[in-house]
Formats: C-alpha cells, structure tokens, sequence
C-alpha cells in the first residue's frame, strides 16, 4: 500500500459553512450542520468497510488491523495544540485543536485528522459542560461526542469496577477461609478426580503468579504445602490498597465512603470512589497500542502492598484476561467529523494530574498513517504546555516513538491579563469588566507567562507556533502585542485565530504557518528530544521538570514521599518516567502564582505509581480526582424535544 | 403497509445447523457458527435501512419510528415462556426459548422473533455465567451478548447514579445555604439585570415543581418569599432515601456503605449498592413505550420523602430532561440472531423479585408487527410462573394492552425430582447422583409443583404447553411420567425437547402444537384475563396473589408494612398493580419448601414503590439485590485469543 492512496484525499463538506451572527449556542450550532454519514468520511479517508465498525450513523470504531494494512505508509505530520496556564474556564484547545484541523482540511485542502479526548460525562452534567470545541469548531453530533460515545468510558468504569470488587472479595475470602478451603476453590478437583487431586489444574493466569513467586511448576499436584500457602494467600495490606472505585458521575460523597458495613460483610474499611477519567486503566489504554501490550500493562498493575511489603497486581487476582475482555472493543478509536467534515478521532481521556492527559497513542498512529506524509495529524494535550506538553513529550511519546514537529500554544488576551494581575476569574461566575476593555498594561505583565510557555516548549526541539484565541472584546492593539511578544520570546510564529467565530477560515494563517513549519522539521529528523532521560532517579527526574519548566529553585520531598520513593526504587519502578500531579493554574504549586513565578521551592506530598501505565506521579498538593455538583447543576437544562427527537440544553 | 409485508420473510441461514456430539462449550458453539451480518437479518425482516442504528456488525438498534411505519399491520401471536420452581442452577428458559424459535423459524419456515432479557454483566464474570442460552440454542455473537452489548446497562448505571448524586449534593446545598443563597443559585439573574430579579427564569423541569406545590405561576418575580422557600428547599429527610446507587458489577462490599465522608462533606449517611438491573430505571426501560412515556415515569419516581412526609420526585431536583437523554439510545430495542438466524430482541431486564423480571413492552410491540399475523412473538418471563408469568399478565401486559395466546411452561426431571424430595441443588458444586439415575417416585412426587403451575397459568386463560427440558440422563419413563401427569393437570400438550443438543430441530413438535394452540386463540378474543382487578386494595391484591397463586392460608403484614401501604394509599399509589419481591426456590416464602405447599402464612417484611415504572414491591423476606463475588469467580478463566481475537472461556 502506497502513500498514493491519499493522493485523492477529499475529505471535507460540499458546502462551506455559513456561519451567522452573533454565534448561536454551540448545540444550535452543532445542529445547524447535517453531518455526513460517517462511512462516508472512511471510505473517504480509504478505510476499508471490514476495518470499522459502525455504531450508529455518525460513529464509528476502526480496527488497529489498519496499522498492519499501513504498515508501509510514511507518516504525515503530527502537531500537538497545547496552551498558557489557563483560568478555570479554559482557553479554547479543543476549539483551537478543531478549528485548525478544519482549516487544514477544509481549506488548504490536505489530508488532515485531528485526535481529540473523550470528556468525562461527570462535567457535562455538572458544571463545565461538554467538550467537543465550541461555536463554529466542533466535533459532531456534539451530544453523542459528550453522552456515552462508543462505549468506552463505561467499559473502563466496569473493568476497574470488577478489580476492585476482587480484592475486597479476595480479602474476605482469605480472611474467612483456611489454605485447604482456599485451594479447593482456587483450583478445583474434578467430579472424576481419583481421590488424589490430580485433575486439578491451574487456568492459565494462575502461572503469572507462580513465577512472580520463583515458583517453576505448571501441575497443581506438584506444589508442597508451602508453596500452596504462598499461592493461595495474596496476604493484602487493606490499608496500602491504592485501587479505587471509579464513576462517571461528578458524585462528591463519594469521596470518602466505608465499604463492608453488610451483615453478611462487616469487615469495613475507608476508601473513595475517583471519576472514571481517573482510573490507571484510561491512563492505559492512551498509551497501549495493542490488544498484546495492553494485558501485559493490565497484568502488571499494582493494587496495594501484601502484609510482607510485595506489590500485588492484577494478575495475582486472576483478573487480567477478565479486564481485557471488557476493553477489548474500547481499544478502537471513535471516527467522527468536524463541522466542515474533517475526520476526528476521539479516544481516551487520562486526567492530566495524576494521569498524562493526552488521547490516546492508536488514534494518533492510525491517524498519521490515514493521512500520509503530505498530511497532518492535530492532537491535544491536557492543560497547560508546563503540564500537557511535558507529560506529551516525555510520556506519550517515549513510548510511542512518535516524533511531533510542531507545537501550538493557545493563548488568550484574558487569561493574560489574568497573569498580569487581573481579577480573579471563577467558572460559574461573570467575567469581570477588566477582560472586556482595553489594558494593555496588564496584558503585558501577563505576557511573562506566554513568553515561558514558548521558551519551555522550545526546549523540546519543536517548532512554536502561538494561536492566540480572539474574543469579540480584544482590541487590535492588544492581539498585535501578543503576537509581536511571542516571536520576540521566539515562538516560530504567533497568529490572530477567529476559527470559534468562523470555523476553519478563522485559522488559515496558523494552518499555513504550521504546515510550512512541519515541512522544515521534517528535513532534519534529530530535532526533538526529551526532557530527561530515564535513567536518572526518581528525585533527579522530578527535580529536572521543576527547575528546568517550573523554575522552581528546588523542590521539598515529604518523608512519606522519601519513603514511597524508596519503596518504588526498591520493588524497579524508578526507571518510569514522571506524571506530576501539579495544579494547571500556575507554573508553581500554588495556583495564585501567576504569570511566571520564580524562586518557589516545589513540595512532593506524596508519590504514586501507576505502574501498569507506566509512571511515577509525585502529588504537588492535593488533587481532586472527584468533581461536586453545583446547586444548579448543567442537567437542569438537558432535555429532548420530544416532537424533533433532538438533543436540547447541552453546552 | 398491509401484512404482505412479511409474505416473503425469510430469515434462517443458508446451510443448517450440524450439531456435534457431545456438545462443546457454550462459547465454543456460539463462535462455530459465522454470524450474519445483522443487515441482512434486517432487510429479511424489512425494517428499513434508515430505522436501524448498526453497532458493529452484529447488533443494530432498531428505531421507534418502527411502531408508526407499521401501525396498520395486524400483529403477530405472543407466546411467553415460563417454568416450574427452579432449582439454583436453572431449568433451561431462556435455552428453551431460543430453541423454541429456531425451530418455528429455522424448520417451520414462519415469520418469528424471540425477545429476551439484557443479562447483567455481574453474573457473567462471577458465578453464573453468560445468559444467551446454551448448546444449539444461542443468540450470538455470545460474548456480546453477555458484554456490554449496546450499552444499554450502562446508560442505567450512569442515569441512576447521576440523580443519586443529586440527591446527596442537595441536600449538601440545602444545608449551607440560606434560602436567598439556594434562590440565587437556582434561579439567577443574568447580567444585565436592573437589578429588580426581572431577568431570573425558570428552566422548564422547575414548572413541575411549582405545579406540585400548587404555585400556579410562570415568572420567578411573582413568587412570594415563603414560596421561594418552598421551591428552594427539598427538606428531603435522609432516613427516607430509598434511590440506591448501582454498578453493573457482584461487589458485596457495597452492600452497605457509609457515604459522605470526605473532608468538605462531613455528612455521613449509611446506604448501599444494588446491582444496576435492580434500579427503577431498569424497570421503566422494559414497561415504557415511548420516549414522552418514558420522560413522565422518570419526573414520578420518588427518591424519598421531605421531613413533612411529602414524596420528593425526579422532578422536584430537575434532573428528569438529563436522565431521558441519557436514555435515549437505550430505549431502542437491539437486534441480534440466533444460531440458526433467527431474528433476536435483547432489551431491558428488571430484577425479577423487587421488579417484573420480564424484557421490554418496546422489543416485544415491534417484533409482533414485524412477524405480522402468521408470525410467532417469543418472550421470556423470569423465575418460575408463580413469579415471573403472573408479573407477565398482571404488570407487562396489564400496561402494555397486549394479549398472549399460549404460555410455555418449561421443566426438568431434575428439578421435579428436587421437588419430590431429592437432595439440595446447589450453584457451583456437582449435581448429587440421585438425578443422574431413574427414579420415578421421587418424579411423580414432584410433579405436584408442575401441576400447580399448569393450574395456576390456565387461570389467564391462555393455552399451555409444558416443554420437558431433556438431559441426557433422563429416562424415557421420567419423560413419559412428565408429559402424561402434565395433560392430566391440564396442560393443553407436553412436549420432551431437545434443542440444547440439536437446536430448533429438537423442539419441532413443541413448535407445531404452539403454533397451533395460537391460531386457536386467536379466534376468541376474550380469553385472556388478569388475576386481579387494580380497584382492589394493596392488601386485597397481595392476598389474591398469595392465596389463588402461591396456594398460601393467609397472609401476615408487619407493623412496617402496614405503616408503608397506610403511607401509599394516603398519596395515591394504591391504585398501582403488586410486584411480589418473593424468593423464586419456592411458591412460598421458604425456599426450603419444595413441591406444592399448602397452609402457609405468607409474610409480608415490608413494602416499597416504584412509583415511576408503576407497581407496588412486596418483600417477602430478605431479598439480595447484590450478588458476591466466589474464591475462584468465573473471571479466572475468561481472555482472549490473542492471534485469533476470539474471547475464550465464557460461559
């Protein structure tokens, strides 16, 4: 297969958009648009009918056997849109992400895919609201991009759901059942057994745990009574169990709960639910890419620590084959379009703190090889660049081996002013007057804070371009300093964008100018590199992000972080890279630090590992990984018409 | 559209089905057989391509629109199928009614749908296994059967979870806030307020409130403070709660929890888990017919009570918009095939003790006009007829106006001779040799239990046919024994089948005499009727249940009871048909009392409503509404082939 099968690559609406005035709201204008079948969009992008399944008419997911059919394709380019430390109401990425991916398909007329992460249905219900880009850059149907999707999501809650459900059994079990009992269950007789239990045999997972145990035997009947013991007793220490439950659902009581209170259970213990988005499985599955990788991932998670200090996975609970099974259709990358018909890919979506907040790595593989090297793959980091982009780099594609050529830093007029001491900004709450007129004072004090962003960003050996996302109330003269200030701190590029107002031909300046830049970094190929090298320790490798992005001038471990750093060097976790769970609202700790702090010594509370995804994440502070929900919740607005069928009340 | 339309159906495969023997695992079989695509199931049944929503090759949805497009097509006959007091491990319905339809279908040539239940996903990785029949008698594809099949599960845990967040989180904010701050929250101003309130507005769910509370305006100027009060506070009392949270998972961990723990809640409450096919939610599914139908059940559900005794209602917290869209996809049945081609419904299924236990109106409305008037609709009831059927006639039928023709009551020898005195039966452990060998006076003793459930269904007035599950230990006397005491007890025929091992070719003769039993009745249409008219009261009704069905000399009401039903019929749910929440192991409430007891006091523990989905719960005794998870659950044993694809060790 040659990369001439994208030479015909037409993937785009016959008819423009016409966007009106002033913008409607984003589900009006998500409706105003008929999409187009979406196997019109993958016979378009050439994916064979056999390699996709659809699920419903404008969804559908696309078997990884296309990275064997385009094993030979070169790729095209990969770009990733990250931002400036934004306020709490975000700065437009994903509208950035879509707007461009439209330009560059709909109006420069390339093979272009954009790869997007599934939002959490727990914000669309509470207070955020969906997260398919907004006004004239959009991901649609937005309600089926923000509401159950394919699947995926709800597939990862029942896979982390039934872990956890296994240990708290396992405990029970164990606690109420001596070796005997344990072992006639684990490993039964048959009804034809001769009395000397010969017929018993161990299912295939088992082994995993007799070789985690050095014990080399395959026949149940070989093992003494010592080794039965060690099999049959995971010994769970209940209280270093770090394996949640998880939901999609913005359900704040539950964030500290006690399981076990049952007559038939009274064996209590304290734990919490996390938003699904949280769990190490979503973590996994944005970094797998294949069915192969991902159990051996799924096999390695640690749950907890036994009584004796060894960490214990999933599969010592027999459980790995079991999650994979649940996940085996969540591998596949949803195909959906923009507004202006440009394939997206929407799959994974990690927490971008305890987690790396990147889409998945499939998506971007498949994308980039669907739209060959005359084409661009867009892709979305969570957060900021000092969060997103870092984690981006080092994580994502070190263990892709992806190589980005260019990265887009989404700023805004407003949250730079925020940075040069604006009034503080609240979700929920209207903006103040200072954001609607002009100041360029303070726009320039915040300035500090883009200027940062394209000076870590540079670090990485990309091209830097600045997008920066106009509001109606930015004055000319305040978008010309932006820009002119960005290529002064040597961003490659810095472009007005109006793609929430026009949809792709709000961003054709940006889209040439990141092709253009695409086209150089290609000639020379030793341009990105890493951070840090893994290599280093633990300490070191966090000590490098905080001084050489954060420019914290050093960085406090807590002794129960020096304890679970030794614990992890110790059981060979410290070779991982590092997912620091740090606010995005400011460089430092601290999220009223704004602009570009200096100076602060970075406190490590705590260090987690995920080890089947494969990191370290070192907690800056505390992290919530449980949203509430206001009084007024979004859902009072959510309905259907009920005479249209359609969706109404969603943003 | 006349009923021409179904002339030509044909819908079996090309090539029979070649049962090997002994028969392999149920896994092995389903995935001997190459599904066909589900579009040509569908264009074999001429629903139009533009009615159907495809997930995956295998599974479609099938639109609504369906019951408008063949409104004038005279419909099919409707046949459920039953069974006798089973033993744990099940005597084979679902098996007999996949079977049941492969021969009216694939060797009777007539038009013919089989409905069943969506299984949980709980079950399949802990103790029981999948649910999609077994041996020659499958739907398949088995495995996505039994896996989140189109999500419809999963959209339930997600809506029933999102209003018990909801009711949690407000009365969180109901607690902090004074009535000004709630009233602000609920009902701000926008902006450009002058300041007077002139620009507050309701959102349209809060309509529902004010007309409960007998606030006849529109405009929230016009309210006076006390009721601003009124609307704000909930006051829902906590020890009233019954709205559960549920995950589609055996965690028994969850069988009573603490909630609200964490830092900023502080406010414990004790509650518990139920698995998700427990929830209302559920039950609506599978008793709606109509998106506006479903929307109204949804607003009446009540969670709980105020402190002043009121009934508080998805309604009053506005969430009855956000829980319809997010069940809008599930609302459509899924179109699946069997072994031998037969089309397939699977859709909803609601607990068959604290709910009706029986799929959905929906599946079963669509399937009797596709079939038309020569076809065949097979459902499936849950549990035994005592159970399941009644709730079949007297809940599923009494709301959807429908009429069946034939009941099929299912048996085995085993478990008559349970019934007749044999040993305990129990899940997971070998059967005892007693029924493995002949032995006709342990039968013919337990043949009373066949018999009063032949009695008990023919007083509905529908034909019934016994269907003698065959197992290969079965005696010819045992079969004989069955089918002759069976048509003295007044079944109108009794049938040894066979269809686990060879499919729709072992269940001919059953076909036959069902069909023929249907065209009879379908030539007096007064035949069918309820057990019981709703005029009576709750008590009235539970005591005609328990007396002319289950034969028991009285019925006992706790003080509990009496409290609750007092409460019930003081707000107006008396009118509501009964859904006894009784163990199925027994006609009685003592699983241990086999056969046909007589001269029992039925206890009745306490009573519920479920005000949304329409029917008053009885509990007679304790009722688990969430299983556990065993030493060595099914999951040990469940992966998949990783150079096939294939999942192996379902079952």
């Amino acid at each position: 297969m040659a990369a001439t099968n994208f030479v015909d690559w037409v993937c785009k609406r016959s008819t423009p958009l016409s966007p009106v005035v002033p913008v409607p709201s984003d589900i009006d204008v998500a409706q105003s648009v008929d999409a187009l079948p979406v196997s019109s969009i993958s016979r378009a992008v050439g994916i064979p009918d056999d390699h996709l399944d659809l699920y419903g008419k404008y969804k559908a997911k696309v078997h990884l056997s296309e990275l064997d059919r385009l094993a030979s394709v070169e790729q095209g380019s990969y770009v990733v849109v990250t931002g400036i430390t934004p306020t709490p109401l975000g700065e437009g990425k994903s509208t950035t992400s879509v707007g461009l991916a439209q330009a560059v398909g709909a109006h420069l007329n390339k093979p272009c895919f954009v790869c997007l992460r599934q939002p959490s249905q727990g914000p669309t219900f509470g207070i955020k609201g969906g997260a398919a880009g907004g006004g004239y850059s959009q991901v649609i149907p937005m309600e089926e991009f923000n509401l159950h999707l394919t699947g995926d999501i709800h597939a990862i809650t029942a896979a982390n759901n039934l872990l956890a459900a296994a240990i708290d059994a396992r405990m029970l079990h164990e606690a109420t059942s001596d070796d005997n009992a344990l072992w006639n269950r684990l490993c039964p007789t048959a009804p034809n057994d001769p009395g000397d239990g010969s017929t018993r045999e161990f299912a295939p997972v088992m082994l995993k745990r007799l070789e985690k145990l050095g014990i080399n035997k395959t026949k149940p009947m070989e093992l003494t009574q010592e080794e039965i013991t060690r099999f049959v007793r995971l010994n769970i220490n209940p209280d270093t169990i770090t394996w949640n439950r998880v939901v999609d659902t913005n359900d704040r009581f539950l964030r500290g709960i006690t399981v076990g209170l049952g007559n038939l259970e009274k064996r209590p213990r304290n734990t919490q639910y996390d938003i699904t988005v949280a769990s190490e499985i979503m973590a996994i599955l944005a970094l797998t890419d294949s069915l192969a990788d991902m159990k051996e991932r799924f096999g390695r998670m640690v749950i907890g620590f036994s009584h004796a200090g060894e960490p214990i996975n999933a599969n010592d609970l027999g459980i790995t084959g079991a999650l994979l099974v649940l996940m085996k259709d969540a591998i596949m990358p949803t195909l959906m379009q923009t507004l202006e018909g440009t394939p997206v890919f929407v799959h994974a979506g990690p927490f971008a703190n305890i987690a790396h907040g990147n889409s998945s790595i499939i998506a971007d593989k498949i994308a980039l090889k669907l739209v060959g090297p005359a084409g661009m793959v867009i892709t979305e980091a969570g957060f900021g660049a000092d969060i997103g982009f870092e984690k981006f780099c080092d994580i994502k594609c070190r263990t892709s081996g992806l190589v980005p050529q260019c990265a887009v830093l989404v700023a805004t007029v407003r949250a730079l002013k925020m940075h040069g001491g604006g009034p503080t900004v609240v979700a929920g709450t209207p903006l103040p007057g200072a954001y609607k007129t002009e100041n360029l004072e303070l726009l320039k004090k915040g300035i500090s804070n883009l200027a940062r962003h394209v000076e870590n960003s540079k670090k990485f050996g990309v091209a830097v371009m600045v997008a920066v996302n106009q509001y109606s109330t930015d004055s000319k003269a305040e978008l010309d300093m932006v820009c002119e200030m960005s290529k002064q701190a040597g961003a490659d590029g810095a472009f007005v964008c109006n793609h929430w107002a026009l949809g792709g031909a709000g961003a054709i300046d940006l889209a040439k100018a990141v092709s253009t830049a695409c086209a150089e970094k290609r000639k020379c190929t030793s341009g990105f590199r890493y951070l840090y090298p893994l290599e280093l320790s633990i300490k070191e490798k966090i000590i490098a992000i905080a001084t050489q992005l954060y420019h914290a001038a050093g960085v406090e471990f807590s002794p129960k972080a020096e304890e679970k750093i030794a614990a992890y060097t110790k059981n060979g976790f410290d070779k991982l890279p590092i997912c620091m769970a740090k606010t995005h609202l400011s460089f430092s700790h601290d999220a009223k630090m704004k602009g570009a702090p200096e100076g602060f010594i970075l406190p490590i509370r705590d260090v987690r590992a995920s080890v089947g995804a494969g990191f370290i994440y070192p907690l800056v502070g505390e992290m919530s990984t449980m949203p509430g929900l206001p009084t007024r919740p979004c859902f009072f607005d959510v309905d259907m018409n009920l005479t249209t069928g359609k969706v109404v009340g969603l943003f």
